[in-house]
């Protein structure tokens, strides 16, 4: 068992302030192909596994029975960012299906979009399900939920769906899950290694829109992912801004406390890490070197040096310090 | 040189999610009385070491030439939410010093309070410097160099001012400082080692008003910071709520970074700890179990149960995990 691995580091005033470790592993249909830290690590993906939770989706029949476009399976697999574009997408959706914002059983919290935001704030309106970061995979949850003539709590663990999703996860990891946390939005989230999420990833990145069903599906999803950036995440953020950077090439999505995963279909490549403090910031990063390391992201993209050899600046503008990933890695 | 220590840690579902590893030192007036990981790893105290700042503010004669208070005292070395209460504070004591918020050198940014963020966002006003966390150190700053006569950039590395800080701060601290950065506040932010730090927070909890002019100035702050814990953070803040729920008898200090401070003077003790991440969840969970430990703080008031054995909820108020020191520690 391999102690994590220095990923990223803050520097000021030429003195190293923090210090960010982790795990990470790059995989391809025949397993790791290199590996940072201990592989074998169990870790939450939390969101990062969203486009397994999305396979659900189109295995059952439920996105083609109600015409889902190739946009819905983008938000599916989003964190958003409560925009009016994100708030907008998840109305219709439910409206489609016969169903509104208290269906959802992800719960309300204030939109990281300013504009929303403040739009919200002006209006005395308080946010609302539509606006929570996961609306889109429950929208999707929802659309499975009704295919299935399942009942209406559909993020209980015995639920069909998550019964679904729990098979569709641990078949694509190639592990049993050791067990479950509940995440921010009401779901289960299943554990798995870091080199599981990792041939997750690689299963993604194989799969052709010729082969099984699962493989179509996962091909569609990572297509979507890829193509429409900014319903995945948003303005400003490091998912949206770097799939934008890599044109469409890689599928990208990151998770709370830290974790990250890229799909690189071209290369037959999966990426997955998890920064051990679980601070985000280290995640970006170290996804970024990666990404520039396989040859699909430009290190001076300034979607990269937004977060990789990031120069910090103060309220003043003045430079403070830089973000950078750990001397020798990758 | 030790590693550093495993300190906090976040449980999902049963299962370990995130840890954190930092440094900590607890030290009397002759030295380290305990340390975790290493003690001479060098550091940015950043906003925690305000009240050696802060310390010009009285040896100079400023304080008292201008008829400050121990509210005065306490906001110098405030980290603030920028609530109607502190920014009225900085804007009463500029106008009092013949100065106002265009003489501050701190920046603008939203400040941390809702209330007065919300305020701000339905009037359309900017933030202004008053609402930086840091406008009462500036203004603490700004009545030292009143007094000095000196010139109006007092935020640079050869300004009389900063000159003064680095004196203190390095005697204080027992260290040549090896260097300095440039805080988010645009001030020089001199680096030394925790044990430094932890030395010269034991040098503030021996201080007697009967001492030196530099023992008077380290015990005025001391008790000034203890006495009005909201102006030292606000309300929702782990500075705030650990002193009151402390009753006064011990002055707590957080910086960026995850750097936490604590005097306690009646055990003569003073505690320095630095989690390498910068993850504050976790300097806030260290400090918490460290002052439990020092017989200071009751583990199951809400102030401590919040930040130490917390359990975390999500947006439906369904527990999801718990965030704690990690085993073992302290």
């Amino acid at each position: 068992m391999a102690n994590p691995h220095p990923m990223a580091a803050l520097w000021r005033g030429g003195l190293l302030e923090s210090t960010h470790l982790g795990h990470a592993v790059i995989c391809d249909a025949n397993g790791i192909v290199d590996a940072w830290g201990d592989p074998a690590t169990v870790i939450f993906p939390r969101s990062s596994c969203k486009m397994l939770q999305a396979l659900p989706l189109l295995e059952t029949g439920a996105a083609a029975a109600v015409g889902l476009t190739d946009r819905h399976l983008a938000f599916a697999c989003a964190s958003h960012q409560g925009a009016h574009l994100h708030v907008d997408m998840a109305s219709r959706w439910l409206a489609d299906l016969g169903l509104s914002e208290a269906d959802l059983r992800c719960g309300a919290h204030e939109p990281y979009d300013r504009t929303e935001r403040d739009r919200l704030i002006k209006s005395d309106e308080s946010p609302c399900q539509l606006h929570n970061n996961c609306s889109g995979k429950h929208s999707g949850f929802l659309t499975v939920t009704q295919h299935l003539k399942a009942g209406p709590e559909y993020v209980e663990i015995d639920h069909p769906l998550q019964k679904a999703v729990k098979a569709a996860f641990e078949e694509v990891t190639g592990e049993a899950s050791p067990g479950y946390g509940i995440d921010g939005c009401s779901t289960p989230n299943f554990a798995t290694s870091v080199a599981g999420l990792g041939r997750a990833m690689a299963a993604f990145a194989a799969a052709r829109d010729t082969g099984s069903l699962r493989e179509r599906a996962m091909y569609r999803l990572t297509r979507a992912m890829a193509t429409y950036p900014e319903l995945v995440a948003g303005e400003g953020r490091a998912c949206t801004e770097l799939m934008r950077a890599m044109g469409g090439k890689v599928a990208l999505k990151t998770g709370a406390e830290a974790v990250f995963v890229a799909i690189l279909p071209e290369q037959g490549l999966g990426i997955a890490l998890k920064i051990t403090d679980g601070g985000t910031r280290a995640a970006e990063a170290a996804i970024a070197a990666l990404l520039v390391r396989a040859g699909v992201l430009e290190a001076d993209h300034p979607a990269t040096r937004k977060r990789l050899n990031a120069v910090l600046t103060n309220w003043r503008g003045l430079k403070t310090g830089v973000f950078d990933a750990a001397p020798g890695f990758p």
